[in-house]
């Protein structure tokens, strides 16, 4: 029944509701579909979301069937008028619709088994397109449909995560995975503190872009989230050795360009490493917070387990708060400002003498959009960390509305103990 | 130099990324992006994510150029190889690029101004298509580009949405809210903390369903957010006072049925309100936290002005933090443990007396995945406040992983001063 052997290479998802076309709801099926056809081997080239029309649907659907030899549709096979997607492939692909009573039969007996009287409106849900395979829905009432024409894959997808999601999973470990052989994506994600993306760009250009002639080459792509930078690197084998192997090699490569800048490269967060590096040297922490009012010890507070290395943390917004909590003298905060080296390392050390831990850190600042001056304009930010190898300060400009203003002053500080901890400390082999 | 003075109806929104097409990032741009264009009175009729491929992305523009008169490109115009938008759509439309030398100035002046170099890379972004309007970007290096031929408009925008935003907002009132006529769609946000969202939808649905009826109609969506529920309404009318009167109507008669559960009906944030009603009172607040570990201290912070009433706030991961920082007895820990009512209280009390604030929040409790029992699972968490009219204590139960029970723990924290607040001194008229 199937005519094509072959598995297929390239995918596009097609989601389907006007509700996703609004501003309050995004399509997040695709995402897990995308991890799906990825652990086969199957690379999401493109996503489409379109409304419930049948002539769009029907137009997107014939447009990408050259573009890709998997089409995913997800949604639109509900009982309501708005539910086109059944008709719309059968438009596209000139396949008649013709009602299958057997599944018509079940979702009478769904309805029956809650008590109630299956409304006619629901038939329409038993419409299997000519040549399709049924998938069946263990959790809703519309039957997920599969067609495979001239090696070229059509898959109907009810909407709703919970039957959506069991139904390609046992579709694909049916259907596709037998054909897939081992071939898998293997992904890596190495993240950078303390450059631009630029920058970044400039040092690993030219050592990743020599990965594209490897066998099997390894594709890359440079991401700016907030306050750090992303590669991500990917390759497609089939063999799991290999793709590590491979993968090793080119961040091997990659990192002695980027040094310490690099703070992982296994797709952990900032907060994770930091933590796993305290909790390696048996240290605790404690944060002493103006301009980030507790976003430091909230983000190390995030990670699991991480009651076991912060000890404590203060937000210091008033100078009362300065002197009182951690015993900078007024005349500090008078003579250089609440915003300065001084205070910052005063803040440090007196956090870390009264909370008895090993490392310190303590971040002061303008978040802004109040409070700037010629001098110390909104943006700037002091952090100081003290730590059993002495202090540290720097003065940092960031760019940004208050909320970013205080991410990247988050960033720099659990950087900034990091680098201090390395220092002191460096890891095994570095 | 427009030929097109009728405004655009349909439109399609392109997010251009390969890191979109990845399981690991769904583009949201678009979501911002259609509530401008709404607001409008245009419709987006479809949304497409293209990977970093010049090829597909021209393929794209042109076949969906035919099917919409505007189209909304997001990302791609970065400095590295990998950004492709400027390309593709010269490719496209058949319009030829040319480097203007004052934007490279004004990207070099914004490195230096940073105390940078331009990196040479940069050079790129200073690349504009034939016969296109620069969209000036006050928060990033690349400038946005915008296109307009035989009544289409083509738009190009930048990915981060701190640079994407601003610049759409500033271009659309420039160059289409005038040919838009009058006709505006105007919203309004209901916010309601305390409730389930079938709890909500029971109260609220026999009263906006008559709201269909009305001249003009208000349409309303009900919207379960991280720890609140939001009612959503909406009305298309050419006149700004009927809009306010209509929704001012819908809002008068929906408040009586949720009462004190609603927390603002402008869209402002939880934090907000507070805040507000903080420096109504000449009240300030100091905050004493476990579990949230530092995320209600965070999150009242982050709003602009709140050093005038956040004067201080503690971080107690550990009980000897609770007792060195708060007075919370090692007795009354042992006694009944650090997650319970009588801890919370001595947390508030503690707080409120040493910070010498009028009011004090704190809250223990256990976010996970370690650290349950039978008696108090994970997502125990108790919230206590003090304040001149006493202290209040309660015990909640959240569901889900580590950070969203932290988060709905913040969201009840900051609702319980908000609600001890207005009980102490009600708003004038409520």
């Amino acid at each position: 029944m199937t005519d094509s052997s072959s598995p297929p290479r390239r995918a596009i998802v097609i989601a389907v509701g006007s509700e996703l076309l609004t501003p309050l709801r995004a399509d997040t099926n695709s995402l897990f579909v995308t991890a799906r056809l990825n652990e086969l081997g199957i690379e999401v080239v493109a996503k489409l979301i379109v409304g419930d029309r049948r002539d769009d649907l029907a137009a997107a659907i014939r447009e990408n069937l050259g573009r890709a030899d998997l089409l995913v549709l997800t949604g639109g096979l509900g009982p309501t008028d708005d539910d086109v997607t059944r008709q719309a492939v059968s438009d596209a692909l000139g396949l008649t619709l013709r009602e299958d009573p057997a599944i018509v039969e079940r979702i009478r007996a769904r309805f029956a088994r809650r008590g109630l009287e299956m409304p006619e409106v629901n038939r329409v849900q038993g419409q299997v397109l000519a040549g399709a395979s049924v998938l069946a829905n263990p959790n809703g009432t519309a039957p997920g449909q599969w067609i495979e024409r001239a090696g070229r894959r059509v898959v109907l997808l009810p909407g709703p995560p919970r039957e959506m999601q069991p139904m390609l999973v046992a579709a694909l470990d049916e259907r596709l995975a037998p054909l897939c052989g081992s071939a898998r994506v293997y992904r890596r994600v190495i993240g950078i503190a303390g450059r631009t993306e630029s920058e970044v760009e400039e040092v690993a250009q030219p050592i990743y872009s020599t990965w594209a002639a490897w066998a099997p080459p390894v594709s890359t792509s440079i991401l700016a989230a907030p306050g750090q930078i992303e590669l991500h690197l990917s390759v497609r084998t089939s063999s799991e050795d290999e793709g590590k192997v491979v993968l090793d090699r080119a961040t091997a490569a990659m990192l002695p360009a980027l040094g310490t800048d690099v703070f992982s490269d296994d797709g952990r967060s900032l907060e994770q490493v930091v933590g796993e590096m305290l909790r390696a040297r048996f240290w605790r922490i404690a944060t002493a917070e103006s301009c980030t009012g507790g976003l430091v010890a909230s983000r190390l507070t995030d990670v699991p387990g991480s009651s076991d290395y912060v000890e404590r943390g203060v937000v210091c917004y008033s100078n009362l708060a300065k002197t009182e909590l951690l015993g900078v003298s007024e005349e500090s905060i008078r003579l250089h400002g609440a915003v300065s080296e001084e205070v910052g390392v005063a803040m440090a050390v007196g956090m870390r003498e009264r909370a008895g831990v090993e490392v310190a850190v303590a971040v002061t600042g303008i978040a802004g959009p109040g409070g700037g001056s010629a001098r110390k304009p909104v943006g700037t930010v002091v952090v100081a960390v003290a730590f059993p190898g002495g202090t540290r300060v720097r003065r940092f400009l960031f760019l940004g509305v208050r909320a970013q203003v205080k991410f990247q002053a988050s960033q720099a500080s659990l950087d900034m103990v990091r680098r201090a901890m390395e220092e002191f400390l460096p890891a095994p082999g570095a």
